[in-house]
């Protein structure tokens, strides 16, 4: 007998139909003898049409009325499949955030969960029943509604599976798990059975939007074992978890992960002398731009070349400032190109395997595709590259490094 | 400087424009330098369609979880108008019923309020603010939501006035009043100013469906002074409050209410024996059937005949009710319509006023009207009449009583 948390978002509860088939998947794993803590999100769509209510009084709603408002949306979905539950005999009981002891800071609209006092919720598991939980939702110190954010319920998810001790977190979407890549770009593309937070976390923010990265983080840091499945379809899912696997067929790369929405800038000549980084940077940060990769290259007169990616959004912007920026230093010429993407090979088996940089390089250089820039850290190897390539490179690099499904047999 | 609770129903907040018009009103009650507690309803819709969700699911959901669902409707309007009075510069604030401190029974979806903890509103109030409730909802001892049943919110705003000793709770509606009998009966129906709790009683059991009969009750036993107004006009609407008018001009009738969902059964010839009534009422009330007007009088023979009134939805099952109980009792016949109706004259006058009921009968003979039965209290008289006689009677009672607005003078 374990306790699981399993969540489910949006599109898993987006109407009476999938609800109940919720409370069947929810109904077998109970009838199996597990402990069952549920926490959802709001129906698809709903959240957005409440926003829209919102924005129709005001342009700028005070964040405290807005958590009043939207935290309805899992209130309602808590009760339907409490209802659901109770429909196919099973003890389901709602608790909303502040019912379940979910404690906050006061940060509206991007709360951080600080305590949970289980005290409620251990009470319906002691008594066999079902525990269905509002996502994304608690209070703060002073009695006030929060929310912890969009796509929040995630993170309620993990912070509930760390509070109860839970043996798992289920994180149920509309993916059957995580890919080694897009399908979408690579047909071969395989599901993962186990990845480690580490690698999840450097492809998450680098596109792999099955998970947010906050609960991530989360899960990582209380050691929550958690696990991405499909709402839709039977299977085991990707398990995530702080065991690197060390067997002999531990793949050095896990999955490749790649971003189209990149742009990048260069200001050349400027002079290679202390304080020049943050003079170049400080404006851009100032203007709200956040900036990805950085690269600086020594050069030999003196002066360097000082290269760095942006948000495809904010490219004008940064050029702009850039040659603001380039006109104090001096500088020689800025340019610039969104035309670009990056491409980048994540796995914590890197750590230990020298040569998968200069296998990655070769790879590329075989299919003639140019390098514009690289970055490295411990378990990932990034590289940009003209955007028109990112197909072929993903499949190359796919290939190369062994992640291919093997073709089934007829 | 008053303190006011202002109440605005479902129809009030029944869309964005709506609800920008009240946060107009209650922020001009607000700059005039007086307190303001509002109680609000749901949007018009949003109950039904929360409750349609819950029957999709279930046809018997628990009491429990509808709660947690419908009282979302309120807390989404609390939300929307504390947003629409910040966006006018007033400091308002939201309180779901729970953080209001309304603590009720746990009687799912008709709970009862049990006390009030008035110290969250009374900070926001005394920081200057507007405090806005989500009607219609409570917390009960073991922290379960629970709602107060449809329509609760008129007794939400009742409650919050008595606990925060208010000047007056004003209950907003979509008509301008409580007036002297139906204007789409009697076209010179009037609005009265005043009239007092127990008139307000008689002729909100009657039909009179302006307020709930609960909120009523609750206002006169805590002596919160109420006053029915419209949303969309301007007015003074009618004060309902526990002082007699004992000025000269006091009417001796205020209002004409009437009932059309009457059905009368008699059964004669009955033994005129102590216990014969009960013995008769007793399966009528295990059937769950309601009596609204009981009359028996004494026969010279030995027996009586016995007649009561029922909702018309009852008739047929009282009229069987009654023919098993009169081969019981071996009475001589059942008899029975459901083509009456009720009239009734209230008024607070009445009492010292003999002769009331001499000059209504007196105006129904005059039409030619048959009374069929009477009954009367304390500042009340009610006639059973054929109901293709009622326009006639209270237009002739309305008139003789000399409730008629007079003409406006061109």
């Amino acid at each position: 007998m374990a306790l699981y948390v399993q969540k489910f978002g949006g599109t898993s509860v987006g109407s009476i139909e999938r609800i109940e088939h919720v409370a069947d998947k929810v109904k077998s794993f109970h009838q199996q003898g597990h402990q069952i803590v549920v926490a959802v999100s709001a129906m698809s769509g709903e959240t957005n049409r409440l926003i829209g209510l919102a924005n129709d009084i005001s342009e700028h709603p005070t964040p405290r009325e807005m958590d009043v408002l939207v935290s309805t949306g899992e209130q309602v979905t808590i009760a339907l499949l409490s209802m659901a539950l109770q429909k196919r005999g099973v003890n389901a009981r709602s608790f909303t955030g502040w019912q379940a002891g979910i404690k906050t800071n006061s940060s509206y609209m991007k709360a951080r969960i600080e305590d949970i006092d289980t005290s409620a919720m251990r009470a319906q598991l002691d008594a066999g029943g079902v525990v269905v939980v509002a996502g994304f939702q608690g209070l703060d110190g002073d009695n006030n509604i929060t929310t912890l954010g969009r796509g929040g319920s995630d993170t309620t998810g993990v912070a509930l599976a760390a509070a109860l001790g839970a043996d798992e977190c289920q994180i149920y979407t509309d993916v059957d798990g995580v890919y080694t890549t897009d399908p979408r770009v690579v047909p071969a593309a395989r599901r993962m059975e186990k990845v480690t937070f580490e690698e999840m976390l450097e492809m998450a923010s680098l596109g792999s939007k099955v998970l947010q990265i906050r609960s991530v983080e989360f899960a990582g840091k209380y050691k929550v074992p958690l696990r991405v499945l499909s709402s839709f379809k039977d299977g085991n899912g990707t398990l995530i978890t702080m065991e690197e696997d060390n067997s002999v067929e531990n793949p050095v790369i896990s999955g490749i992960a790649f971003n189209r929405d990149e742009a990048k800038v260069t200001i050349k000549g400027v002079p290679d002398i202390p304080g020049v980084a943050s003079k170049i940077l400080v404006p851009i940060s100032d203007a709200n731009i956040e900036v990805d990769m950085i690269i600086q290259n020594v050069s030999a007169d003196g002066t360097t070349d000082f290269t760095f990616t942006v948000h495809r959004n904010d490219y004008q912007n940064a050029l702009e400032i850039l040659r603001s920026t380039a006109n104090e230093l001096d500088a020689r010429e800025v340019t610039g190109t969104d035309d670009i993407c990056k491409v980048s090979m994540v796995g914590v088996g890197m750590r230990s395997h020298a040569g998968v940089a200069s296998k990655m390089f070769k790879t590329l250089a075989d299919e003639n595709i140019n390098i514009l820039a690289i970055t490295t850290s411990e378990i990932k190897i990034s590289v940009v590259i003209a955007e028109k390539y990112l197909e072929l490179a993903v499949r190359a690099l796919h290939s190369v490094f062994g992640l291919d499904a093997e073709e089934e047999t007829a």
